[in-house]
């Protein structure tokens, strides 16, 4: 019987994640760093890039691509940058680590870059640029990963769906979010289709031949994501792998490897980078004058049967509140595959409320 | 009779501009600067934004709301960021200023982010990015402007085109380099379609009720450009926003005032914001390791028909050899606002290559 959507509390949620970590190897604190970072993810309701990751990243934990008790560390610095060797840890872990050197250095000097090599997938790169954003700092944060966009022209993959996201501290307001991938879709919207046994629709991908496809099991292998806005998506790609991967020293395009797939005991050396500016020094008028900014928007006239303009993240906190009221409602393709990972760490999820329907365990 | 495009030689483009300029009272090394970058910006063949834009840059310089002798100035810092007052001055001046600053800055710290105020519109905010790279920096370059882009679901415009550049050392390669617009097109392609009396593709544009029209005369008082991948484009303009106007204390969206119409007399009150990253300090490899991720994408498989896979600026880069070369052909478009330009201070085209094809000045 194939599983349902379930609605689970965030607490819940979160330590459940935390719990499996743990069992993966990872000391507490670690544990809870990436638990954390997922169940927001999943509380933004971006189900791609949450608690559905988990079986993928305790999957190398367990056969050693990924070292549970890695410990990221500063390979270069200077006052405002450094470089950060994430030592193969889970991604989320050097990913903290480096937002928060990144922090440390901006609020010394007004802004600074931390560019991370050894390092894994780190799921959403809105996590990061929020995590400095509600300690006010505006923030950036984007990484590379295996060659799957398109350029225009070409008949195959050239550079990474490279997240890139930023985040403002905006006042009154929750801060300003946005969290995109440089492809026209996030391929993780391709597998949920093709686990939901959905087409997708034409423009997300090219075929071998550069055609459009609207077949999602033909990606990865043969079938390649559309940059978004063609050479504008193309372009930042490559910003990304310049300020991810080229500054780095972190593999690039074919020497990134495959987070889920491929030899789960080898490091796949994703790059990542952060950059914070302290705008509390530059301008301490920056959250009031953003706020106001978005209270302009919300009161921006609408086109027909448009209820509200949303600001980049809006929509994300509004699912996050709901999902700290009442739970959060993972799709039947998360919940899936939290089964399939809590069984890798012989974890039972009839504990947080997440049993099978029969009560299997 | 209509101009016909012209050509003519880089060097005598660039004369005559910095003639143009000192005849509006700018010194001669503030001449030489706004010359330098808008003829830069025509060899790179981004013709909206270059020389094109003289007979604005003189009006307004002539009717105060540009300062001839104004002087750009550090108005607060740190030692990693600047605010820089532009004293209403040409935004190009104003522009090369802040990059030299974020520069001078970034190779003392690593990375520097200088904030522009009481700026204009300083055109391709690629030149700002590239200057930082031909002397080995990484650098960000973007600005805000007067609301002309729509957000998904709004009936007008919410963010300015808000232009974004980067630039990035390539060894023996020119610098990577993407200047783009966050609209699907930027408004001077939409102006120039005007002026040639063309139609524009749909999907560039809505119109005051929020449907598609092809019509560029609309624009930009009953039509508004659309952002490029939908809330993509949309959410990085408001990054831009926060980082070129709420961060310097710059005008924001309506309170800035367009570079072309309205009183001339006044300042618009445009920010911008540069990024240099000092490459050579954080990671000596970067360029050879860009200069190798550029040769890659040169030898990835195309598409048929396809004869090159080109990185962001290449085309600019080849446009530019040969402009170096042969000239730089203006377009019809372009001869016409140079003579407009011209006549605002008596400046003689005929010296420049540039008479009329009856021979008059």
């Amino acid at each position: 019987m194939p599983p349902t959507s379930r609605t689970v509390p965030l607490d819940r949620l979160e330590s459940l994640l935390a719990a499996a970590f743990e069992r993966a190897g990872l000391t507490a604190t670690d544990a809870a760093t990436g638990a954390e970072v997922l169940s927001t993810t999943d509380a933004w309701g971006v189900f791609t890039h949450g608690s559905k990751a988990l079986r993928g990243y305790l999957a190398r934990l367990l056969a050693g691509g990924l070292r549970p008790r890695g410990r990221p560390r500063i390979s270069a610095e200077g006052p405002s940058w450094a470089l950060v060797d994430g030592d193969s840890s889970l991604g989320m872990v050097t990913s903290v680590f480096a937002i928060d050197v990144a922090m440390e250095k901006a609020r010394k000097t007004g802004m600074a870059y931390a560019g991370v090599h050894n390092s894994c997938h780190f799921g959403a790169a809105g996590y990061y640029a929020t995590h400095a954003a509600r300690q006010g700092l505006i923030a950036l944060s984007m990484a590379n990963d295996i060659p799957s966009v398109a350029s225009p022209g070409s008949r195959g993959a050239i550079t990474g769906s490279n997240p890139f996201a930023y985040a403002v501290p905006a006042g009154r307001h929750r801060p300003l979010m946005l969290d995109m991938s440089i492809a026209t879709v996030a391929g993780g919207k391709v597998y949920a289709a093709r686990e939901r046994g959905e087409p997708i629709p034409p423009g997300w991908l090219i075929a071998a031949d550069g055609t459009p496809t609207d077949d999602p099991a033909l990606y990865p292998e043969h079938a390649t994501l559309t940059p978004a806005a063609g050479h504008k998506g193309y372009g930042l790609g490559l910003m990304i792998e310049a300020l991810a991967g080229a500054l780095t020293g972190a593999a690039m395009t074919w020497q990134v490897r495959s987070w889920m797939a491929g030899d789960l005991s080898r490091p796949t050396g994703h790059g990542a980078a952060f950059v914070a500016i302290d705008a509390g020094t530059i301008h301490p008028d920056l959250p009031a004058r953003v706020e106001a900014l978005i209270d302009e928007v919300h009161a921006a006239p609408r086109a027909d049967g448009v209820d509200r303009l949303y600001v980049p993240g809006e929509m994300e906190w509004q699912r996050y509140d709901r999902a700290r009221r009442s739970g959060v409602e993972l799709p039947p393709d998360v919940v899936h595959s939290l089964r399939e990972a809590a069984a890798l760490v012989g974890l039972d999820l009839g504990d947080y409320g997440l049993g099978d329907e029969e009560g299997r365990p």
